[in-house]
Order: C-alpha cells, then structure tokens, then sequence
C-alpha cells in the first residue's frame, strides 16, 4: 500500500493542459475560460445541450465517524472506474472551504490515488467563487447597516435582523460580536456575528440556482429580518439583489478541473450539510449531464443528512432523479457504531460489526425508501482484516444488497470497476423513484415525515420558539418551502453519542430559520457550530511556499 | 467630444485574446496563465530578464479636486501615445478597490478612449489578488486571537494590538467593532476594527516586495501590537509567515490586461497614497521594465505624496530611479486652487488661474527637486476654454517647464503622442537624479525635510504621543526606516482647505504607525479615513447583471 502522502501523491502525478480536458468533456474552447494551466471556467451558454441528459449516480454514506469515511475519494475513483470501462463520465464534487485548511482538516478532494488536481489551488482560492460569496454576502451586511445608518425608511428591527457576515475563516473571535460602535459616525451599534462562508445563505442560493436570472430572484428573496412588528424584510426592499447577483456572475460558472486519471471533474460550489443542503451546484450537475452519460456527485455526510437533502431539495429543484445511489461504508465505522472506542478500531473485531451493522442497515432501508436500489461501496482501509470483509461481504448477500470492496485510494479507478459494474446494473434496471414528501404538506408534518421515516424515530417534539415560528412562518406563507434538518451527522439521532441504529428516539426542534432565498426552511435540533475555531496548534504552523511558489504542508 | 460613458466606450472595444497581447509584450505561452480570455498572470520566474532595464516614466499630479485630475488616463493615453510612435511601451497601474464601486466612485481604469479592459472584471474580483489580501489579513488576526484564547504564550497585550481586520468593502458599521464575546468558549474580548482590504500592511509588502522569499520575510517582520512592557510581537513570533506567504502565492503574480489600443498592462497592487506608498507593484514594474523600453507608470495623489514615496520608498526599495516624471495638471484644479468654488467650475475664469498656478508651480519645483525635469501635462476637459488653455501654455514657456496638452481621454494615444514627444526628449537627456533623505537620518529629521523641502512648510510639531513613539521607535531599532506621509492630498498643508501654494504653515504630527513589514514609518497629520462609509442612495442600487452575465451599472 501507498505510503505517500496525498500532496505527494498529487504532485507527483502529470496533470493534462485543462484544454485537452475540456476537449475529452466536449467543452468549445469558446466556452471555456481557462484559470492558469489546470483550472477553467465553464461559460455554459456556450455548452451544448443537445441530446439526453446524463444518469445521476449520487454518493452517500453511513454515519461516519469523525475523521470521515473516504466519500469524496470514493465518488472520485468510481467516476475513474467508469472512465477505465470507457464510459462517457464526469464527476460533480463540493468546493472545499479555505479557513478550515489552517485549524485541522485535511481537503475536500479525494485521497491516494483518488483525487482532483491540481489540489493546492483547489484547496486555496479555486477560481475566486468563495472570495465572490463572502464579498456578496458582506456587501448585503453593509447595505443594511448603511440603511439603518442613513434613517432607517424599512423600520427594520436592529434587534431582529438574521443575516450574519461571513468570512471563510477558523475565527472564534468573530462569532459574536458587537458592530456600529465609535459615536453617530460609525453606524447603529448591535449585535452581530459571523459565520464561516459555506454558511451563508449565498452559498446555498448559488448551488440551488439554476442561472443568473434565478439567482437574482433567488437573492431577492432573502429574508434579511424583521421590521418591529415583525414583518419579514428582504433583499428585494433593499433593492440590491441586482448588485449582489453582479458580484457573483463568473462565481456562478462551474469550475472545471481532472483527477489524477485526467477524468473532467466539475467541482463548484460548497454549502454546509446541516443548516444547508450540502450538495454541489445545480447548475455544475446540470452542464455535468449535458456533456457526460454518467454524472458521479456526492452529498454531505450519510444518507439520513445528504441524500434525504439531496432528494427532497436539490434534485426536486433542478428537476432530476437519482439513477443509482451509493452507500459509503468503512469497516471502521462499523466498528464504532457497534461500540468500539476510537482508539481500538484498528483492532480486528468482528463481534463488533454484528452490531454496528445495524447503522448500515438503516442507510439501506432509507435508500429503498426512495425507491433507488443501493450498492454499498466498502472503502477498504489498511487495518481491515479478511475476516472483517468477509463478515460485512457475508451480510450482504445475506440481505440481497449489492456491495463491492473499493479500493480506489491505493489504486485509483482500477480499484474501482467492479464497484461501477454494479452502479450499471443498478442504472440499467427500472426504478421507482419517489421523493419522501410533498411540498404542500406542513412544515411539521415533513419535519416528523424525515425524523420517523429517515431517522426512524418516535416523535417530535418543538420547543416554544419553535411553535411560535412554526405559526409566523405559515403566516408568512412559507408553510411550502423544504426542509431543511440541521442535526449531527454522527447519529441518526440529535445525540451525537448515540451510535448504530437508534429506536424510540425523541427530537427535539429548538429552532426554525427561514432561507427563503435559497428555498428552505432549516430546523435546527441542537447547537450547530457555524464558525469554527483554531486548534491549540494550527496546521498553519506547518504550512510554507517554495521560492518557485508552491504550497508546502497544505496537507 | 465623445458623450459616451466609460462602460460604454470599454464594451465598444474590441479585446484581443490576452495570449496574442502577451505575445507582443515578449511573455511566452510558459509564463502566461491566462485567467479567462482577457486577463492573465505571469509566472515571473519564466520570463526573459535578459537585455537592459526599461526606462521609467512615473505620471503625478498637482494637488487634485475631489473628482481628480485624470492621471490614470493620462497614464494610459501615455502608453498608447507611446506605442504610437513605435516605442516598445508597457504601462504598470494599480488594481482598484472593490469596495468602494458599490458607494460613489468610478473606476481607477482610466477614462474615455484611455482605459484598460476588460474594465469590468478589473474592476470586480480582478484575479483574486485584493481577496488573496482579505484572506491572509484576516487569518493573521485569527492566529492572534487564537493565541490569546489559547494561554497568550507571547504575552501579547490584547489593549495594544495593532493589527486591525480587513474586508474590502465600504462599511462604516465594521470601522470600530468588539470582538470575542459570548463566553470563554469563544475567544477574549477585545476592541477591534475593519480596515478597507487596500489599507492593510499586507497590501503595501504585496507591492514593495521584489519576489516570494523576500515577501514572506517581509510578512515575518510585521509589528502586530506590544507585550505589557511594550515589546513589540511580530509575526515571526508567532510563526505564520510560512502559511501567510503561501496565501498570497498567486496574488504576487503580476496581472497582464491591454488598453484599448492594445497595449500591454500589467495592473497590480493598489496600497493607500496616504496611510501606504500609493503605487503598483515592484515585481509589475520591474516586469515591465524587463520587458519594454519604456514603463509608464503613476503614483496616487500629487507630487508631495504619491511621487515623494515614489522616490522615497517604492524605487529606493527597488532601487531604480524615474528617467522621466509627468505632472498632470487641469484648468478645473487649477481654478479651484485660484479660489474657484465647486459650483463654478466650468465658467471661464483667467483671472483665477493666475493664483491657481501657484500650486503648479510648486509640485514643478517639486519634481526638479529630485533632480529630474518634470512635463506637464495638461489634461483637456470639455469646458476649458482657450483663453485659459493659452494661459497656462503661456505660464509654462515663460517660466522654462515643458506643457502639452493633452486629449487622450477623447482621442486615445492619438491626443498624447506629442507628450510622448516631449517625455522622450526628457528620457534622452541626462538628468542628476538624488532622493530627498537618507535613510540614516533620524525619523524626524526625515519628516522635517518632507514638510520643509515638499510641502513647503515652516515647522513640524510632534503631539506628546508622536514624541513618545519617536522615542519608543529609536529604541525598537526602527530609526532607520523611510517615512510615509499621511496627510490631505488637497492641500500641501494638513488642512484640505488650504489650496494654492502656502507658506509658513505649521505641520503636526498627531501619531505615528510603525509598519515594520512593508518598512516604512507611517506619520499621521490628521485623521485618515480607513474605512470609507456608503452614502444614502450607494452605487449598487443601479448595478444589475445581464441574463448573459455582464455587469450593469458598474460606472
């Protein structure tokens, strides 16, 4: 096995002239706006969207553990696998935050042999489309306070306004703060916060939208606040959604980038998978199916977060179906959710997996629910033992679930193939495809539709603030909107403790916030850290650049 | 004349693809990494160093109106002038500011038929170099402050950190801020500030850096506050300048654009002509310099600030010298310096004229200072009249100083080619250039020379803070930096309503900064504008986009 880092790795591999790429996709060189020698943007006016649209394979997981279970590297080494059975195939990944690269993480962009390049600048500024939301998403904090500063016509409540700035930074320090201070100069002194940049409702918006056009009108929507009698504010009153779209125009065009096997690879856009949908944009899986048979694309964390978000948000918006759903399952993570301490999973411990299991199983379920048969990728890590593999290989077929052992980290899409021989299968055969809810019904009734059908639990309970807005939000006609469900990604549960497959479990909705500019009503069962902060010891420590320019210690 | 605006004269242009302008510059397809059709970077280290150094035009001004003088078009028109009459001419601006194109201003891409292009995309996120800013700027503060919270190892008095927050955003409500609150979970409170992203100190290191090594020492030397017995903590202390430098690897690449006549540009950098330098970049400078026989290029405000720290700082860091300096001059300024109300303006007024010439006359005088023979150029607006025109020609042979009148803005390098003329003849004579100070001088000896020999001022007063700096400062060791100006560009006093040419006034200084990363001494004369507000009705609520995605409203 390779014991190179993914840097490494990455620099070691000869990227491909973005040209050549472009060419292999079917993208003009009209259309395409080149960003250095390996990065470009897609004008996609200029792309052709004759023919049929691509299939949609969508990669999800199971409850993972905290390092992460290997989604991305796998969503990449099965795009990979398709391209080495010559399929016409793309993949649709996230961006990957800035800051976060300073505090701990490792990237967004796969791992080993199973990754998009060139990762440092897909790891750092990538086409600029996080620096364009921040300044979009600041630009509209500016403009309310100058509003509020210069008289206040909309009589918008200080006290009530819900949009926050943001910086694409691991800043603690800037969580809760207090702006407008220094004298009648400076602004109207509040309370204010911000959050890190893929938290914004800009972000969300950009990857719900399906054009410019929708963007603004998306933008508009935005509600900003509230007035002291509690009517809801917008970006519309303010009249600067055609300013803010403006800031966004080449940020909305989808980035076009290769993995090391020179697979094209769009990867744009980056929302959080709790207080929003966690999904790439529409609008890259959109051009993605234009160009290629078979679109690879991931959402955030497991099946119960993601691809519930995936299916009853994302694709309900752009209008598309799932053709084949993969679950990401680590022998690992099995592990854990049948109790093994971190510090022991590298210990073989079958007994263990006959419970954690379990969290598997209900991924499964969930999937079927929506009427799209699984294949269940197990991502192969160092420490399993054959007896392991064959444990969760035996349950399989046990349970009539497709599973392959992927192994394309140590070797790239050839670690792959028999995983994307079974996602055709899957493609091939008809599905019943259903979405879990419909839009008309009540907020509360699709919030207790997710928790018992995806979550499988008992009951829902809404704190006051809850009720309170749940009535307001029907008053102001947004009873219609998606939800969508912040909650850990550890448990199916609000307890990030309780591991495996839960039943007869409460949650408890704290809070609503309504994003009605990115369509969705978020419901928020516990604290979610929308600004995270620095370790003791940052990554930062450790990061430098040559003298002839390259990222040292990225990763 | 020409009643078409700015975007609408850049949008009748046609571009030329940036490879074919680079091509004609002498940069090679290795070192050009284009960024969309238009704009590029260059790798520096791929370009051709071979051969002798161009010369250096630098273009100032006398002592502006609020609207200002033109010296961008001038700059420009200059350059296209050049190419012209068969010179092998580069022109090296700076970038302009986000920020501030959502509040009143126009751009700073020229003017008329003398702009750079694309003007829209220069004018929005521009290659990322301004965010690249914002993010390295920000993340030092998220180090310090995530020092603090985790044990303050250094000792850093949270009371007397100097270093201040970035957005690049005209946002008066950020200018005095509290930062750290809601509990010993999210930092220590403190007192804070934004500052616009072209007031940072990066900024001014970005353009007074000769390459990336000699960047990131620079950054490892920034000053970010005291210790309780006033040492002073920098970052090196803190370790980061590695991860900082690494931030802005692609933002120290100099940015090729073309002007309208095709023309090769490189814009880069834009730091403050006050509380900075107030040019582009040394690494675009020098560039150009290995690249054309002639560089035009220009320095902020007049004479006595930007074109002093041109001499002072910029090219002594470089170590260059100006074989040629144009003084752009225009009746409107001159009038206004005559004593000539706003409102007035455009009416004939000659009389007027013959006081205003004074503050001419005097940045003239400046320029001869530094042993170099200046050429006015007097830049042609719709409501000269020739009474006046002829006034000022007159004014200029009797007292012996090269004039031409120049209509770049109507004409484009057509209405500059007989300045060119007059600059070559300049370039081709030897001239006895010396910089005002050595640095050796005491810091205050330097400011005096400023005040007495520039300024043309009678005496430096210290306030009680500036003379316990003076002291503190010797004591740090930093005696021996270059000083930086920060005073009103309107008048050479401190006191912007003091036009003309004054005499026996009295200059103070209220404070010093010491900015021991980009290395210099910033003395404060007044209260300097950081943080730019937005006014009642901003720029942004007639910004649009168009469904193909163009800005509209921009200017």
């Amino acid at each position: 096995m390779s014991h190179l880092s993914d840097l490494e790795i990455a620099n070691q591999s000869t990227l491909k002239p973005i040209g050549e790429i472009a060419q292999k996709a079917g993208i003009s060189e009209e259309a395409l706006e080149q960003y250095g020698h390996y990065k470009a943007k897609i004008d996609i006016s200029k792309v052709n969207t004759q023919g049929e649209k691509g299939k949609v394979v969508l990669v999800t997981a199971m409850s993972p553990t905290p390092a992460g279970e290997g989604k991305s590297t796998v969503t990449v080494g099965l795009a990979d696998a398709f391209n080495k059975i010559n399929q016409n195939v793309m993949v649709a990944l996230r961006e990957p935050a800035l800051g976060p690269t300073f505090g701990i993480k490792g990237g967004a962009t796969g791992g080993g042999y199973a990754q998009v390049l060139p990762m440092e600048d897909i790891n750092l500024h990538f086409n600029g489309d996080f620096h364009a939301i921040t300044t979009a998403n600041n630009a509209l904090s500016a403009f309310i306070d100058n509003h509020i500063h210069q008289g206040n016509e909309l009589g918008i409540d200080q006290r009530r306004i819900e949009w926050k700035r943001v910086l694409d930074m691991n800043d603690r320090a800037l969580r809760q703060v207090v702006v407008g201070l220094g004298g009648p100069t400076q602004g109207v002194p509040r309370e204010d916060g911000f959050n890190i940049t893929v938290a914004s409702e800009i972000m969300a918006i950009l990857c719900l939208s399906t054009g410019i056009t929708d963007l603004k009108q998306n933008i508009a929507n935005i509600t900003i606040g509230y007035t002291r009698d509690r009517k809801p504010v917008t970006v519309k009153d303010l009249k600067v959604e055609g300013a803010l779209a403006m800031i966004l125009k080449d940020a909305i065009k989808p980035n076009l980038v290769q993995t090391i096997e020179g697979t094209p690879a769009l990867v744009h856009g980056g929302p959080f998978a709790n207080i929003a949908h966690g999904c790439n944009s529409i609008i890259a899986t959109e051009t993605a199916r234009d160009l290629a048979d078979v679109v690879v694309t991931e959402a955030g964390f497991g099946s119960d977060l993601g691809a519930e978000k995936f299916i009853n948000i994302k694709s309900r918006k752009a209008n598309f179906e799932p053709d084949a759903v993969v679950l990401v399952a680590t022998i690992r993570a099995l592990k854990m959710h049948g109790g093994v301490a971190k510090d022991n999973l590298k210990e073989e411990n079958v007994d263990a997996l006959k419970s954690g299991i379990q969290n598997l199983e209900r991924h499964v379920k969930n999937i079927r629910k929506f009427g799209v048969e699984p294949v269940i990728a197990l991502n192969a890590f160092i420490h399993d033992t054959d007896a392991e593999t064959q444990f969760v290989q035996d349950w399989a077929a046990k349970n009539n679930v497709r599973l392959s052992l992927t192994e394309v980290w140590e070797k790239g899409g050839e670690g792959g193939v028999d995983l994307a021989k079974k996602v055709l299968e899957v493609i091939e055969q008809p599905n019943e495809f259903k979405r879990l809810y419909d839009l008309e019904l009540p907020l509360e009734e699709k919030i207790e539709k997710i928790v018992k059908e995806i979550y499988g639990g008992s009951k829902v309970t809404f704190s006051s603030k809850a009720q309170k807005q749940l009535k307001q939000f029907k008053e102001n006609g947004w009873d219609n909107y998606p939800v969508c469900m912040a909650k850990t990604q550890y448990s199916f549960t609000d307890d990030a403790t309780q591991l495996g497959a839960p039943e007869n479990f409460e949650i408890t909705i704290r809070e609503l916030e309504a994003k009605t500019g990115a369509g969705f009503i978020v419901a928020l069962t516990g604290a979610i850290m929308t600004m995270p902060g620095l370790p003791k010891k940052p990554a930062a420590l450790n990061m430098d650049v040559t003298p002839d320019g390259h990222a040292i210690g990225l990763f």
